[in-house]
């Protein structure tokens, strides 16, 4: 580092050596810079910027680096500023002063630009597995329990009978989108910044399309300056994690609520919960319960992210290092929230009857009655209203729906008999019913899961 | 709204009628509503559902309500839950009973889902339009003062001379991004929710497809629970919008730096500046820092968003019914912004000479020195190195870069002459050296300029 | 405004009209801004800075437009950039030339910071009393239904059973904290920056202590700089409504899940709840429900002004203007909230015996028998191991814990006879148990009622 | 761990175990929760709940696994779901069964709400012993350089011309207002919870006042389910450092303005300082930016706390594990930041003749001779408005103030003599002027330094 300083002069204070190093950050991108370096040095020597002879030693000698770094023996420190100067002082020691040359035409702000970005692109495919692994788990749970009876909440009020499979498909396209979310970020990730140098390009003739191709990226970043501080990439990518953690934070609330006595739907498989260090009885969902917390990962980094990045003006500043710290966060997050979730859902005990007798005769039944009402001519404000009248009395009296007395009975629609009446309350035939696209019948449940996996063959959730 | 509270009986308490009204949030939205209502009602009547009569009468009075909207002779007021209900019962007013039918396979949950899609629709591609004029904007900038020369700022120190059209262009190609993510969006925007009732779907016949046609939605929502209660599209059009402001935070912070005595770059028209109201010589350039506050309002819009959704099981929540105010909030914001930095950007006054002379022999152009050290063979870090420590002893004396002694020169290099150094040390030199793809160089400019222009002519700027 | 512009000539740009107008904001500060003018030159009087006949003319003209105000004769538009210059302009109006003595030894920064501190302060107080009287509200649910038997939830898994006076003082307890909170902030708002000018404090030689014992203030702000542009204060005060916001959600929740058929134990009152506009049967908890979404307004406040202040160097700066919006979102939906929540429990139905029978023998009395065995000298962790052994055996069988045989009955415990277990198990007994300070026994219960009514007769609750 | 599962069976899923632990999290407070667990052991022991014999012997262990674990013989892994956990498994292998005594009433809940306190309680300490260090340093800046001249900015242009030592004190009050914030998150941190057990209190004759004693608390929590559960208390000191954070961002954003070749008031000391790796001109104010940039991770946890807490109903859930994650992060960069904000203020070079002439004459000075007029007579108004339209005249001209014609001098005041002008327009004397309290007249800045040096005497800053 000492070279970098000679400007300066004398060393930095203990505290801003802690405080200023980024070597604890950018351990993780040690692989990506390297990668990055093996690439523009070969572009160096193609260019004839370098000799080949330089060339083939830089890249070598990288090589070897990489070895050590993969099996331990390389290890970069806090007394570097950054691990690039990490690598390039490693180079010097293995190959000498043509160490040096490696950040010919080349600037630190391109290269962490490079390596965040490539880095980014790895973690997005990853990412993508994840979600979609997710997807099939609870599609699988479809396929089994999709037929189980349940209350369609709204207001966490039940609202009507639906189908299980019918309230888990709506958490699979949630994913679906989110999918969508992720691909369009890694499109934006996907634009090589390398040999923008600090913000103004260079004089060396670098062919900025052949390091771009040789590190696998779609395009080049058009304009050094945007290329070398942009960092929207890196919020977009975070706000699509905040929404997914959202999404990953109802689920979470829905498997609490259902693992209650009260709603004793579900419970979380013993390798997803825990006891009581004090109540000898409780099973606690805690695997639900942290993923739910965890939003406040995703959420927070993406609001650091946005305080971090207002009103910097252009082009980089040193604040832009800690991009990373939130970065980090928030996908480290993502990804363990991702692969807890989806073994809650595959271990998951669900009651197939908790709700099949409770229903029949249900309050959330009303709907059919009045939409009996409609089907006899009657509009539907005057039958919602005909009806709600009559919940309010059954109510009152403590009866269900199917203690219609004969005379309530023709009251509400002379033609209505006993047996038809049953039909109309029975939850299962009202599911039947729902045969709209997108509605909860089965055949309607069939559909989607068709949709879905059809999705789940493609590589990517985005069309783009 | 007697009639929907027919089940519950009684009055709103006045601070609840006042709190739970979402008239105020919701009278944005009438022109959508009576659109979605207008081809529910078609479709009712094309299905069978309701008789053609029935359904022609719907149809006609909505007509009329849009015309009393439109021309303000009506006016939904507090004393309605929603626009829903006022909508409604002026249709009843209108045509009688058979206005209770509209209602018929349809929820306010799917209702209300429509409504503000379809809105949003709208705004996303206002807001495309408000971008690609700031776009242009700039653009018609960096054709008539893109060759002024200014240095190029790292870390606020002026890191390598520049062109200011290459540093304008950075700033296009970030907005160009937010024209992109803006696009994506819009694409999750455009399903259509509508029939998919409370969240089961419907027993009756409909057809999905025909309302989603009839306005214009690119696809329909394949799942009834997700498509009443999904407001991640909400989110992620909020969250381009705070990346967007994020990025107009950037433009309008540099503006401020540049307005003042020191830089001495920029003077804000005066129809965008204000005085003071005790130092009579001030001219503040207002509106940068407005625009600078405003990233307040959207990203604070898209943390009240993330909160209000974080934790909410499914499917329609009351709680819903607050996204429209973070929303509104965020889309307002960033239309005057965008419409201001326009004006401002237009309008703009800049000292084409503030940095001409002021740039010649500036330490700024030590890396050109540096550079041609490395054209003769030194490695990169070894000039860096020289150079740095020839900085530090100049700088120590009150000395350029073009007061080197003879002996500093020839120890520099023994090669370079005076005159071969005078040109590296010319900052117009050195930025037409510059000539690596995205680079300062005018010719880069210049392609930069024709690139995006070629964009711009495009609808939008997603390619999905 | 024309005055103000004499240095800069011509009009603002009509977008930036609207844009940078503050009226629309600072109408709500009118009052506050006459008051602090007639304070202002009152003291210009008495210090003989303006002669006593121009200061008499300036009061009195002041006094007018203060009726004129409130009588809505005098409204400020959109035409004057603020209403500070509004308020000059009538001023001028009425008393000529001698109304621009007003602005002497002022600015617009130090005046428009102690119109926001004296409306802050007004504020805190309504919400102190606001708070007050939600405390009250519940408290007086304590006194009447503080007895029923209901369970502690952890995890939302039975935990102990509890009494439901226990559980609201919890609540309760939280809020006192609110109120200190707030009362912390007032401290800090409570300091006078009128006189400080724009940020240098002014050769005349004015009294700073007259005005900010006029204006009733509790102390002087000591540094003109930081008088005219810190905003920590807002910060603060909108950070304690997010706190505050965060425990209403806390309490909306639960309203919520204890609504719903699962819980079944409050029913909201009419007053504060919904019907559906398709399932003629519900009732929907429409009040708490609103009440957690706003949560997202004061949290999504207190980000904005987060990201509004970051960042922006010393002194005022335009965008401080901006504080406002972010202060009366905040502010505004704390006082509704507070308002609906109060009438919630005042009128929340509570059923009384939902669980006093469902919890005899309910595995959430295990802890009593763990307690006991230590009581008979055994270690807690074994004897909570044996006691959660016992319950997964039972669990499986599909058995209570009171139908122990009398074979394990005495494996567990020999000397445990069956009418000790029997009062071991009984949840009032259980409840009665817990008298350590702070538990849910009754007789706690009424201490802490004690303690609570005690500080609610303070009149703040902070004891700063 | 096996003990607590016997209710569940099995064990954790891998990913569950990574995912649940928070042994890495807790393991900052395993001082905390040995203290507390040996004041727990010995309240047990004092009221005979143990024996004196167990208690002792409980005590006795911990205080050997105390020093374990300060020599680094005891490290708790990952294979214990908490740190309770392993230090409670550690002390049944040192003092065999009757370790298990340890947990009797109480409960992890309690306990973890213990350690928590006590930790904060420890590093708000800390915290404002660091922040009254950097007040320190500023201060001493103040004695040294305050004298300096430099203009006062608002919207970044200058206003008024200011001694240096008046901006500094700006930043020193707000400190000091930060200070009393930590004070009173402190107040309400410092209250104990143990003894609460899971939330219901518990049957056993505990002594919290005795335990709270030990400790050194303050005050006891007075609801067990409050104190369980509550966690208002990490949001408002995260809060409090949120703010103190965006202090900081705007004394770093000065620090870098200040640091560019433009304004070139000030130079970063080349211990906090670096340079670039492709420029070797440059001196990046680097401290600086990283402490703006810092402002994220306070801020973000802010927002992840709120998230986190949003919504969740009482009483303890698992989620709450996560509120160390955001607290962690805030407190560990405050410190950092402090810390290296002092340093950077104690060797910060400043150039004290950067503005001594150039103020000369300045338009800045353009109040002085408002404020003079209206010393002759003028209304405020109309002497601003005669000096901006001679301001407007004299820039179109390219003339300073001092360049007056004898003709101008003599319109705008026939009175006014040109030297009475040049003492008018002397930026010193124009400080000097501005006596009024609060004021930059070098008196007004002595008098504010020995105002903070006796609150700094003080050992809190908090007059609660």
């Amino acid at each position: 580092m000492s070279e970098l300083r000679s400007r300066i002069g004398g060393e930095l204070a203990p505290a801003m050596r802690r405080f200023g190093s980024s070597v604890d950050l950018d351990r993780r991108l040690v692989d990506e810079d390297i990668a990055g370096s093996m690439a523009h040095a070969t572009m160096l020597g193609e260019t004839g910027i370098l000799s080949p002879d330089a060339a083939a030693a830089l890249v070598g000698g990288l090589k070897e680096i990489r070895e050590e770094w993969r099996d331990g023996t390389f290890s970069p420190g806090d007394d570097f500023e950054d691990i690039h100067m990490a690598v390039e002082a490693r180079l010097v020691e293995k190959v000498g002063p043509v160490g040096g040359a490696l950040h010919t035409a080349r600037s630190r702000n391109d290269q962490i630009a490079t390596d965040l970005r490539l880095w980014m692109r790895n973690k997005l495919e990853e990412m993508d597995s994840a979600v979609t692994a997710l997807m099939e788990a609870i599609l699988t749970r479809v396929d089994g329990d999709g037929h189980i009876l349940i209350p369609g909440f709204t207001h966490l009020q039940r609202g009507q009978p639906i189908l299980l499979g019918h309230h888990l498909l709506a958490h699979i396209w949630a994913l679906s989108r989110d999918r969508e979310r992720l691909g369009g970020a890694r499109s934006r990730v996907d634009a090589c910044p390398l040999g923008s140098c600090a913000m103004a390009g260079t004089s060396f003739p670098v062919d900025r399309d052949r390091t771009a191709t040789l590190l696998g990226f779609g395009s080049v970043m058009e304009n050094a300056m945007d290329a070398a501080s942009a960092r929207d990439h890196v919020i977009e990518t975070v706000s699509a994690l905040a929404i997914l953690a959202i999404h990953l934070s109802c689920m979470a609330e829905e498997l609490v609520l259902w693992s209650s006595s009260e709603f004793g739907l579900v419970e979380l498989d013993g390798s997803y919960a825990s006891s009581s260090s004090i109540m000898p009885q409780k099973r606690n969902p805690d695997a639900a319960e942290l993923v739910r917390g965890h939003s406040g990962r995703s959420t927070g980094a993406l609001m650091g992210l946005v305080v971090l990045l207002k009103g910097l003006p252009l082009a980089y500043n040193r604040d832009l290092q800690e991009d990373r710290f939130h970065l980090y966060t928030a996908v480290d997050s993502t990804l363990i929230c991702l692969e807890v979730l989806r073994g809650v859902y595959a271990t998951l005990g669900i009651r197939a009857d908790r709700y099949e007798e409770t229903l029949v005769g249900d309050p959330s039944l009303a709907t059919e009655l009045a939409d009996h009402l409609v089907s006899k001519g009657l509009p539907f404000r005057d039958a919602h209203d005909r009806v709600a009248r009559l919940v309010a009395r059954l109510d009152a009296d403590g009866r269900g729906l199917d203690d219609l007395s004969p005379n309530e009975l023709s009251t509400l629609d002379s033609d209505l008999g006993r047996a038809e009446l049953t039909v109309l309350l029975d939850p299962r035939e009202a599911t039947n019913r729902k045969r709209s696209r997108g509605g909860t019948a089965p055949e309607e449940i069939s559909r989607q899961v068709g949709l879905l996996r059809e999705t789940l063959k493609g590589k990517t959730g985005n069309p783009e």
